[in-house]
């Protein structure tokens, strides 16, 4: 069912290295997409053990057995309810001393953190892994990008459709069930998070929920979504016109289009995310709308809606993409009781050659006008 | 927008009566459902406080500030991106001596957990809440059960559509799909959950994912899928027949229905769930199928698609509904390498008198045969 073959043998053994590297004998890996990124198993109770030696052994309850085995022939499997712990006993008998296991403290529950440091008792530190395993998957390889860029493809098909049949006179809500539809008949496994349909004075509001205002000629209408396929997402924003735009729209959207544009153009392997959100930041800001730009300009986008890397430049970052990554590019202004534009892309940044830049969501960005 | 007003004062006074019952002196409120319930509030980022004697302070970020004031005029907002740790500290501040917290350690990260203790240092003693506001909610109210049996008839209309439109020759994802964008098209928010669709021999795992495989003629093919309206699940199973059923085939259902009805049947305000999971498992055993039946009987259906009560005899379970829930029933039999049957209804126990039992989806339990 995969566009290509993906190589999750590989993947653990990245992984190992990168414990060998903080001195721990073996990871617990607990995060849902951490545990399929590493296993190909899509389990809402699974998790997997790895050792520093590259061994690998997954946990998870019998509702997952036939898929376990199916899906992951490669490493052993063990059938247990309490899947962390069953594996924190697993670490207990395979190392040798005192066993050093780093822990996803940032996804695990308080309450399960207890349980594990009860059957670790002396025999094993639990430590913090940190976001290790989602370092790794901010690098991203040609199977993924195939899969974002093919959730892209069937979201702007989708926005196709929905422009075609125009808005005015329909909800926020109504427009926003009529797009996921349109996602999900031309083949998504799944809307990827539940579309933002902002109109007219609503626009203003980032994360705006779609409801029962109805949209009329003269609004300018940010719609943001996203598709789902093999567990890869999309992200894009589209800002249109209902009717001809007045002057203020047309100026609010081009300076977004314009930056958002710079942000594109910063984008390339190894850079900055603190120049490249800079690239897009200071054009708003030159325009005297920097405080109408309350967010990022762009994050990561892959098994989870929301990854790293975050282009951001807040707190000092300093983080810079690697060779291979996909991210939003996404600046908006926000005038509080007027309305908003936001225009976002996803981008494959690194290419096959390590230096392509792709804008993976084609969707034209001059300034729509529909009906 | 919501079928019936909701008093979200009352449901923290209760809370309020739990905390002052087990001697906390405020509960951090930090599962966004529970938040929700408490307040009206849907953010991916907000945090409640609430003190026994009744006083509430809400913590989001900016993004949610314009939310907040319109959906909760009567608690105190505190915008802060730190919701649990600012909350901490007005615990510190509000209770005089070392206060008493009760925390989610459920559903609180343990890095999370890590912070908040921080806050807190000596001031302030961080306990366990355990599940009370989920305990609360399974106490369901009118409106609830509105929105729940809102859901089931849209859910109910969907599968109507989709089986008038034919199985045979699609795949599972295609149907799965079709079936989603039904729901979405007639006023579902979204989809409940992803869409179960096990045709044939895939019908011998509970929670298999839809995929390639196109359905036949002789299939038996297991629907579990539900709508979300205002927040509020559905949950529904129908297996029906392509074609003609085979003898086995009919045998399995009639015998899953008889058990689904006497499930049903032991439905009342105040029953043991031990003896209602008894009710339909006891056919099942003695009709040589004990083991073919791996999962519990059903579970609480509202804010989440699976929530307390459990309708299981499990690990000695002795819980009793309440005098108002809103529960699913689904025995289901299981047939390695041949296939399977599941019937589910979500079922409002308790009705407004206090005595009512009433299926709230109302599809068919007879086997439907398709094209």
């Amino acid at each position: 069912m995969s566009l290509l073959a993906v190589d999750h043998a590989a993947r653990r053994a990245r992984l190992a290295a990168v414990l060998a590297e903080r001195d721990l004998d073996a990871a617990l890996v607990s995060g849902p997409r951490n545990v399929r990124y590493l296993t190909g198993l899509d389990s809402s109770n699974a998790a997997l053990l790895v050792t520093a030696t590259g061994e690998a052994v997954l946990a998870t309850d019998g509702r997952y057995a036939e898929a376990a085995a199916a899906r992951c022939p490669d490493v052993t499997v063990r059938l247990d309810r309490q899947v962390g712990a069953a594996l924190v006993a697993q670490a207990r008998s395979r190392v040798a001393g005192r066993a050093r296991l780093g822990v996803e403290r940032h996804l695990v529950t308080a309450r399960e953190a207890d349980r594990l440091a009860e059957v670790a008792g002396a025999a094993v530190a639990l430590l913090d892994l940190d976001e290790a395993v989602e370092g790794l998957r901010s690098e991203k390889e040609e199977a993924e990008v195939a899969l974002v860029a093919r959730a892209c493809a069937l979201g702007d098909e989708a926005l196709l459709g929905l422009l075609a049949a125009g808005l005015a006179g329909r909800s926020e809500a109504a427009i926003a069930r009529d797009l996921e539809a349109r996602m999900l008949l031309l083949g998504a496994e799944a809307v990827g998070f539940e579309s933002i349909v902002a109109s007219g004075p609503n626009g203003s509001v980032p994360h705006h929920h779609p409801g029962d205002r109805v949209v009329q000629r003269g609004d300018l209408v940010t719609i943001d979504f996203g598709a789902r396929v093999e567990g890869y997402h999309s992200d894009c924003t589209r800002t249109v016109a209902v009717g001809e735009p007045t002057g203020w729209q047309r100026e609010l959207y081009d300076l977004v289009a314009v930056a958002q544009q710079a942000g594109v153009a910063a984008l390339h392997a190894g850079a900055s995310v603190a120049a490249v959100d800079a690239a897009a930041r200071t054009l708003i800001a030159a325009a005297g709308h920097g405080e109408h730009f309350t967010h990022g300009l762009g994050h990561g986008v892959g098994l989870d809606i929301h990854e790293p890397p975050w282009l951001t430049g807040a707190d000092g970052a300093t983080a810079r993409l690697g060779t291979r990554s996909t991210v939003t590019v996404e600046p908006g202004i926000y005038l509080p009781g007027r309305g908003g534009v936001r225009i976002e892309d996803t981008v494959d940044v690194g290419g096959p050659q390590g230096d392509d830049v792709r804008v993976l969501t084609t969707t034209t960005k001059a300034l729509l006008t529909v009906d």
